[in-house]
């Protein structure tokens, strides 16, 4: 997608020119070397894309673009703290290369940066946007509690895990393409219905790497397939195969995640059989379905051009069509 | 002082109404704990007080006052988490009352409801705010890993601790009158100038809990007279009394403070000894009095009357007549 490259190629050329040769750099360096590991920057595109669409002027756009990918990085930071993650993106993570507390505290200046970002726009548009990215914010954090607390809890109904990736993953989706609009002064409706957009195509993009976790091409996958199962991950498939499960089944499925296995293979085998007979698996693709289609009916209130409808459309499509 | 108690009484009134009764509990319940630890409220009741001062209407601050004791108490919560310390206050810290990844998600979300709370404020005013507040926050954790580099380091200069002194502790006192002065709408000259008395009053408040540290009355300094010379910290007087020491006094000096002896009373009495045959003991209460100084030098050039100028200057007076 030709368009889309043009945005990532501006994004990260703006991400170079971001000084963060500060002092001290004991605290600084780890910011720089997170902001630098890569990723496909997806969030600060969608920022860029949605301030073109509204105003054709994506580059006014860049310091909010920048204002999230910097939140979504203090997001992984903090989050692979409490995750004890090794590795991000194939490097060490910021606490594994430094330590605990530089990750700690190098999280907090991220934060603080993400919000400096927005003292680039005029008063109005300033408020507007550190208001809707401190909402986001505090959701995001409010996801990431839920889902430590969804560990420890054996209750967890599809609503409450629904809210739980809405407000961890789809909600900043959803504020990376408002505060685009924000930014190109699109009209209060416009803002809220492709705040719509994102979340809802954020929900089933999460849904889908539930589904994919388990039933994804090994081969193109990337990941290890059956990795949420390995490690007993109460996802959409678990939850929904508990509700559509006969006696026998459920105590299968409780059973075998009440295993810290080294028979990966069997067990994987094993739940996924239990996903698919339980009607599971297809649910959790209807509701991807489901909340794509959410997504795309939104676009039609959207006082925009045919065209520019489009593009949305096929940059969804395209982001749903993960041949995985 | 009855003004003072009046502000306390109204600010902590304020903080009983902010709601933290929010869902997930396990995200906000660590929130409404160290919120509701106590303390002397110090820097809000600057707050209301400047904006007193500048405008006679100090509820129109409540929320700012608020904003900057949300974001005192998500360092002291982050801090506690890299000192490793049990007690805040007399009480458990929050990381160890729950664990260290409710520390670190719990003052995520404090730090982002600083900010929200200028959202009580129109356009302007929440711009200017919430910029002070960005830069202030940020120095503070500068500030802070200064501090943490310095354990260290032995080669850290006079220049470089005040630095340090100056970011973690004494720029939030600035900006915690500064926002007063924002809210009262007073000029931007005034505004620069209550935030330079802060200052200033709020580094020499640091060096003499430096001095105390060592020289305060045991019976009313409510710590344990010595405390940092036991951890070997590297304050003022002992980077002043490098300084000035000769050869002799240097090499006691640093041997003393490489050790972790159990006779602390003997080496708190030694290294008092040094502190005050190299002079160090001396220039430390010069630097607290040339501070104090220059912070009541800059109330002349407010455009406040005489008996205001009064007031501040009663107060910095109290705060640093501290009998212990």
């Amino acid at each position: 997608m030709h368009l889309i490259e043009k945005y990532r190629t501006e994004f990260v050329g703006f991400l170079d020119n971001y000084s963060t040769e500060k002092e001290p750099q004991t605290l600084y360096n780890p910011i720089k070397y997170i902001l630098n590991l890569g990723g496909k920057r997806l969030r600060p595109v969608l920022t860029l894309m949605t301030a073109d669409i509204f105003s054709n002027d994506f580059k006014k756009a860049l310091p909010a673009a920048l204002s999230i990918e910097v939140f979504h990085n203090f997001s992984l930071v903090h989050d692979d703290i409490m995750d004890d993650a090794p590795l991000r993106r194939g490097q060490k993570t910021v606490h594994e290369k430094w330590d605990i507390n530089t990750g700690i505290l190098s999280g907090d200046a991220m934060l603080i940066m993400a919000y400096q970002l927005f003292e680039n726009y005029e008063a109005n548009i300033f408020q507007a946007l550190a208001q809707l990215f401190s909402k986001t914010a505090l959701e995001v954090c409010e996801g990431q509690q839920y889902d430590i607390d969804f560990e420890t809890r054996d209750d967890v109904t599809v609503a409450a895990y629904l809210k739980m990736i809405e407000y961890k993953t789809a909600v900043l989706v959803g504020a990376a393409m408002k505060m685009g609009a924000i930014v190109a002064n699109a009209s209060a409706e416009d803002q809220d219905n492709i705040y719509e957009f994102g979340k809802n195509l954020g929900i089933a993009f999460q849904l889908q790497d539930d589904y994919l976790d388990a039933f994804g091409n090994p081969e193109t996958f990337g990941k290890q397939v059956g990795g949420d199962i390995i490690v007993n991950k109460k996802t959409y498939l678990y939850i929904k195969a508990l509700e559509f499960s006969n006696e026998t089944e459920r105590a299968a499925l409780q059973q075998l995640f009440a295993t810290n296995t080294d028979a990966a293979e069997n067990k994987v085998a094993l739940v996924k059989e239990i996903f698919n007979s339980t009607g599971s698996a297809q649910a959790t693709k209807i509701a991807i379905e489901d909340y794509t289609k959410k997504a795309f009916l939104v676009l039609e209130s959207l006082h925009i051009s045919d065209d520019k409808k489009e593009l949305l459309k096929n940059f969804g499509m395209s982001l749903m069509n993960r041949n995985v």
